[in-house]
């Protein structure tokens, strides 16, 4: 029986800010290291971040000293929350020193040994890590979440891509400022106004979401065939990434077999009954107006997608929108789950801690 | 030599306004008649009106009384911002005693015998007004302008459709809230949050473009051949409508093709030089991060539609945004573009008022 | 032992959405009535309720069907969020009728028998009941709660005003849309604006703060001998009222008398341990920029007063900010609060009930 | 008969681009130098800026190359938008060069020889300007704006205080984001929220006033003796700044006296008929829910100052809002104003400059 020692590196910035929260009274994982830029190493976490998560930095990693991010952090796992260029550097660092790195940074998302994944919709990639190790000659490994637009994108396509087959999706995207992490936007470009340009991001979304609903085929992944287009804005909203798509299927179909290829949804990995799973990931509404991002962000603790305004598209079939929160289910929280999904399928942790329940109501609120 | 005595229906309201400011010292038009709902009727303009548009209500629309909104007001156009139940019943009635009837309202857009024009893009549409008077037996006549959507988006694409061919576009709004007039959005459901759903308007955006790009037939318009789908959102911004639009063309371009479509892109109707048309209606912006409504929006004292962020899309072949004014080009603006062009074209008013120089100084901004 | 049958009146609108919230799985309070306006009456709330606080109505209350807010309804307690006209006639039916009537309606707040009472400020008002109920000849009762300002201002006073006392205090406000109701402020004057003007709202926070700080004598109310000033403003904030006030103590104090009166302020009345109280009402910020609403408003699950920013002011001795959550706190939390101290003190029912332990995480965040 | 020129140092930030823009086809002022930081020197100036007054730089502006900001430029004048650090070391070295300093920065303001001058209220400190060059040996001068709250409350307090006295005055203040400049305040910080807190700006607003408001005694200035308290805030608001003031006078009087005094109020200076001074600098609302930054920031071109909702304070005796705009009148239009008065009253430049009407409509609205 034991607890899991987990650090984070990046640990004082907007997606460190969430693991720190997120794990706080995980029944699994005992945060031991928290790990900082230059400017922070050796400050107190509760005096050197700028918390923004609600009132208070929670009390266990208040007085944490923050340490430098490179191996030798006592810990099992590292959560990584490090910006692309740092993570490109360290990552591999950590990995060949034997340490689990799993990633929210891009940098590693589409290399050829490294899983991207969502519990909800590919677990079954983590049986890239064994190529990975041995081909870099690796102990411990990177494993990485996506971009927090392709997550809610690919959780709204996969039901019907393996029903009917998904040809094609438009999607635009309506993103929300801690996106940009802190400072991160600044309130002139946004107060009243919308940005129509994010760097990078486009690409991310047509790219990634093919990795997600590909397949592992042994040696390397096979990507899903489905053409994708983004175009991504910023909208002054604080939470939420809402998305409006347009897709064709492989088969015309009535719209209750769309429905209910949603509503039906029931990822086999909600059968272990991860911590941080909720009982239901895609929930559709059926009103007019919904999803809106400051209604339906938090929906299932904030690891949820939450689908609606389902209709005919003159031009692609289908048309939607559908929402994810961006820094729960769209990084910290996706990377956790991935965690918890390792832990508990590869090194069934699950059966050597006392308390294996579900306990939803840990994930505070914003 | 004479001037245009003209009235404003709905004038209280958010576009009744924006007409009211829009005809302060206009050099052909003399507002003469405001008409109200029955709450307002009978009371003075400035003190009934909960003006918007900056501080101060016009000098010369102050002391006006307001009258109720039928035959009888002593003018000879009347520009209608009536919401669009009371343009069904009230403008028939106005074009049979006689009025020339200019409206901002949907009732009678898709009408078979009324003219739905934007100046720069089909002003020949004007020849429709004839066999609507003979079939009507109309002394008087109706001609509307297009929803808010529907202009920056067929600006857009007209320089294209005439070129190339525009086979199919989809596009996707992020529409501000004055657009929903007064009292409008709730504040609760809009700030900090975005509403996928706005009543009827996506219909509006799937047809209109079709008959602004049509031609009129001798008899009956035909409408352009162009597959539109739309979905639409509200958005915490007080003026401008930006549009993320992905479209196919009629055949494989380079880039700056499409850019020069657009940048040379001159309507034979700015050699009129009305007092409304500004030098240049369509502006390309190169910048990473254009257009925006907070930036752009008022580009041609708000009678411009500015275009920004050309790059291929994987479905369709390119991808963009356009950004329109929708209380000015997209409402009241057009409407009185449509009137100037009217008279300068049927009427030949131009010839006959003396100052008819371009006086774009004229409209205010916000 | 029993559980306390509980109604709302007003339950569609903002604060009734919030009785609705809070009372679920209330540990004392079953609610067995919910009235609606006669629009809604016969509706189930879940169909008629236009639901606010975040995606879904609570369970217990989709199918309750709406009644009329009128005698008959089947509790013991109701809980009025009714607009003050609807207020002003109908608490009164219900107290006659024997009802425990709590309410958040202003209409009675400051009438000479009825207690205006916030449990951490004046519990020993309770006493004025009887007398009411003698007067009036009603079987029930009638006992109000302030408004969403004067809650946190007399808060913040009441551990000087019992040490040293408070001679005057002026306060300039910063409050959340969410004061005004639904539709309430329209998103057209109040996005990216500030609005200088709450009707009724100064004559409030310089009234009902006086009776708070004052006693019951066995007949009458005497009135705190303060001087208040206020100037109120709305603001774009969804939840949370930010208070800046000027104040002059009895006597001459170092900066350290000041902060330890707020911060060992402890009501004898959390020795209740009353399921809606927080452990620590007040809560006093060290960092220079707080208490702001999007940080601190859920304090103590709404139901605390956030301090911050002492400092000498060169006119009457001390300035400071406050901020309290305006529909927990100020509204519904505050009444709710009210009738667990009423049973709990005047009927005892803490002893009878089996589950009586405080429940924090009872009340969810927004 | 000769154009002054004059040049713009921190030319790129949010001051120095309101600079350039109102510097715009200015009848006396001609720019010759702009000059910017190290990072931006030897770029074209429409390359360099990330300009944010509308949508372009003005033509006149974009071919300019950037300079180093030292003495060695082609003007006669200098306009200073440096922040404070480097407007006190490099503001004396153009001084000592013999350039005319017309300076926005904070480092100077309430030095002992130094004007800190509002046209409307102090022209008469011009007199410092000779004792300034006599004790420092400076062939030029430094001539100071104040703060853009200051500006405001010091119009607000000035008709009242010569023929009233004021004793004393509280102000509370909701500041608009682009007050702290570019990037300025995160969109994480202010939207939706309100922070209160501004570095270093409650010592402005308490101690600039009182130098405007005193008098210039042949050798030092003479403080007014009213005693100031301020309480900042940001809000999330584009532009102008919005004041909640309680004021006790010197003297007993009706409402209407008070208001007497300000609409009669009618500075000298106006008679110069300066380019960028309005008819009425000091506007009084009498509509219930005014000022407001949204609709009244922009009134008198920017360069006036809007009051409303006077009313007894139980307190102090009156209390009233004014708003103010905070970039324009608050910052570099004070400082051309500043400019202007010193041309025309000192070197009488007026008489010898051909067009010298007052263009109002020069200055641009947002």
């Amino acid at each position: 029986m034991r607890r899991v020692k987990v650090g984070v590196l990046g640990a004082t910035g907007t997606v460190g800010q969430r693991f720190v929260e997120l794990l706080d009274g995980h029944p699994w994982f005992e945060v031991t290291a928290l790990a900082g830029s230059e400017r922070t190493q050796g400050r107190l976490y509760g005096e050197a971040v700028q918390w923004h998560l609600g009132a208070d930095v929670p009390a266990y990693a208040r007085g944490m000293r923050l340490q430098p991010g490179k191996p030798g952090l006592d810990c099992e796992v590292v959560f990584s929350a490090l910006p692309s260029e740092a993570a490109g550097s360290l990552e591999p660092l950590f990995a060949a020193a034997g340490y689990k790195v799993f990633s929210n940074a891009s940098s590693y998302r589409m290399a050829l040994d490294v899983p991207l994944m969502v519990p909800y919709l590919n677990p079954e990639h983590l049986a890239a890590i064994p190529v990975q190790q041995a081909r870099r000659g690796w102990k411990g490994f990177i494993l990485t979440n996506p971009n927090c637009v392709s997550i809610p994108l690919a959780m709204a396509l996969a039901p019907l891509h393996s029903r009917f087959g998904v040809r094609r999706a438009l999607v635009t995207t309506m993103q929300a400022i801690s996106g940009a992490g802190y400072p991160g936007v600044p309130s002139y470009d946004i107060l009243g106004d919308v940005v129509p340009y994010i760097g990078g991001e486009e690409q991310k979304v047509e790219t990634e979401p093919l990795k997600l609903l590909g397949s592992w085929e042994g040696e390397a992944f096979r990507y899903a065939d489905i053409a994708l287009s983004a175009q991504c804005h910023r909208v002054p909203v604080r939470e939420g990434h809402l998305l409006a798509v347009s897709m064709e299927l492989g088969q015309a179909l009535p719209e209750e077999d769309v429905l209910s290829a949603w509503q039906e949804w029931r990822p086999d990995m909600l059968g272990m009954r991860l911590p941080s799973a909720p009982d239901v990931p895609l929930i559709y509404r059926s009103e007019a107006d919904r999803p809106r991002p400051g209604r339906d962000a938090m929906t299932a603790s904030g690891m949820g997608a939450v689908l609606g305004r389902l209709r005919p598209c003159p031009l692609l079939g289908w048309k939607f929108n559908v929402l994810g929160h961006n820094t729960v289910l769209g990084a910290a929280g996706c990377s956790l789950l991935n965690a918890e999904l390792y832990f508990a399928s590869v090194e069934q942790v699950a059966e050597t801690v006392p308390d294996v329940q579900p306990s939803r109501s840990r994930i505070p609120a914003l």
